[in-house]
């Protein structure tokens, strides 16, 4: 099992500032490569505290780029529909040379109306976007004098500047909210894989998971496809503490994500079946049921040992855990501690037998 | 008189890799912390060895705002064609925070037919583009529940996060390349100004500068409004070596700038009038005219000394050089050293008397 650190900013101005969300992120960050971790991840988002202090996930990454040399780069996810597939693949391709070839590059499809409608485009393309999306970057990454005609992007022949780093081009992940067709999707297509745990049942996501690996055989690509699943993590010697925090900042998190979802409740698209009870599910969020049903990492060591190895269990052992400590308003030692205490105490019961090089225990994530 | 780096990279990829490209850049910014200068600047540009290291002007300046504390960034230029003002604005706004208010925007028109071909826009609203980006991102950056009702862009209530670090909002600069129309324009809207006098005649350069000046007091915007005004500066202790760079660099750059402008020769714009001319411009380059015409800065410390004092006779000495140092393939050991040069011996000689605290004579620009 590998483990990387998240950063998805729930966070209200009035009680952190974005420059003070940055600073003490970035500090994380080179914490993270300190204490061995295999990413830092960031998503996207606009317009609202929910997700809101990170629009643009590459000038994070670059910011984190230029602070650290080894710990990989990950977009947790960007978003095809809402920029244009000409500016987005050299954005990143200049990540990726910024970072010497340490960018992984997840595609999301969003959700959220408000945002569709800012950009002013049709929520119902989202699913052409991001297809389109993903193929227009792989195609002007891969090859010079492109020409892509789609049913939203039609360019070319146009040549990508700067050409990736990485050859043919940064790994492609897939993130999927709840869709075990579109995981098979992923997998069809040799693309990895980003999922979040939260917002499905465990069978479902099961289901995602195993989906996706059979597809991805079936079609013959080489390796198993990377996962990476999102939790957050609370952690701490003090168990009062962790759960404490665990419930104020899930409670935030939840309450955040009601508001930015409300639209759903005059929204109906064809293409998010379900979605307008999106809003009725966060409502009824319940911490400790939350907790019991493995949806959130929190406690002290042994117990967040025990989750993870439940998450082991039940979804397979090669996995990359996403995990976020730094969520909302917490304060930034916190999160440091809760970071020192999982790549000392709890990633090394999960270390892999392959693990090339030796390293000191706080290094062995 | 002020003196900042510009960067505009004009490298071809079997020449120099981008990765090399942005290492150099990166280092070259903290040096000209640690020398004095005002500002780094770096430009957007699509699709071709002629800027397209450049896709992504905050890209770069996030790792730069990571490597440094002082120093502004700023874009020279950002286009709002190519990107929505949404994302625009909360991509700028990071990078505000990110940089605790070091951002200067420059916005731009964007001129090359390709690029606008590549995105799919028409080049006939690059006007109409341009100055509905500034405003919108304007409008996103001082107040909540933005609602913008332009001809290409509606959208609202929105409202943009991350609030921007500098209030009511960075300082924006319009980037004008020839008209001394659009710098009175920039002028009355209390903008700042960036140009590029490699473009146009001494005089047409005079009459923009003095038109913007002249627009801004009439206007009634306090201060006289700041103006960067761009040259490539090749400068060395050894005479010969400072021309024969400036000689193959200025070359290599024209050259690739006749290749991004060659679509003008079969695009007709009414928006651009002359500019089908721009490829027979380029091909009748000739450097010794150039340089003896005050479009570049080369040669020792006092030749470039004795071509600053003329820039600062013919334009007024308020104004702020953006320098670039290091085009297309010029090793990083020259251009850093001429950074050295110009900060210990040529700023000097046009320090402001207003200088609150004195500085280590290399640190005096």
């Amino acid at each position: 099992m590998e483990f990387g650190v998240n950063f998805f900013p729930v966070v209200d101005p009035e009680r952190k500032s974005a420059a003070q969300y940055y600073d003490e992120s970035l500090r994380l960050v080179e914490l993270a490569e300190s204490l061995g971790y295999e990413h830092v991840q960031i998503v996207e988002h606009y317009g609202s505290p929910y997700g809101g202090y990170s629009p643009d996930p590459v000038a994070f990454l670059s910011a984190a780029a230029a602070r650290t040399s080894r710990i990989r780069l990950a977009t947790g996810a960007v978003i095809a529909a809402f920029t244009h597939p000409v500016k987005l693949a050299a954005s990143l391709a200049m990540l990726d040379n910024l970072s010497h070839g340490r960018l992984d590059v997840g595609f999301g499809r969003a959700f959220l109306p408000d945002e569709f409608e800012a950009f002013g485009v049709p929520i119902e393309q989202s699913r052409a976007r991001f297809e389109e999306g993903i193929a227009a970057c792989v195609a002007l990454w891969s090859g010079e004098r492109t020409v892509f005609e789609g049913a939203v992007h039609r360019f070319g022949p146009f040549t990508g500047y700067p050409r990736p780093y990485q050859q043919p081009h940064p790994p492609v992940f897939v993130a999927s909210a709840s869709s075990p067709e579109s995981c098979a999707a992923a997998g069809r297509a040799g693309h990895h894989l980003q999922v979040v745990p939260s917002v499905t049942t465990r069978q479902g996501l099961r289901d995602m998971i195993e989906g996706y690996r059979q597809a991805r055989a079936e079609a013959g690509h080489p390796g198993a496809g990377r996962i990476q699943v999102k939790y957050t993590c609370y952690l701490s010697e003090d168990r009062g503490l962790a759960l404490a925090d665990a419930r104020a900042q899930e409670g935030n998190y939840v309450a955040r994500m009601a508001e930015a979802v409300s639209s759903w409740a005059h929204t109906r698209s064809s293409q998010y079946p379900g979605y307008e009870k999106f809003a009725d599910k966060a409502r009824s969020y319940d911490f400790d049921r939350a907790l019991a049903d493995g949806k959130v990492l929190a406690g002290t060591v042994p117990e967040v040992r025990e989750q993870v190895a439940r998450i082991a269990e039940e979804y397979g052992p090669d996995l990359c855990l996403s995990l976020q400590f730094n969520p909302g308003h917490l304060p930034y030692e916190r999160a440091a501690r809760a970071m020192e205490l999982f790549a000392g105490q709890v990633a090394p019961a999960f270390a892999r037998p392959s693990a090339a090089v030796p390293q000191p225990a706080a290094a062995a994530v």
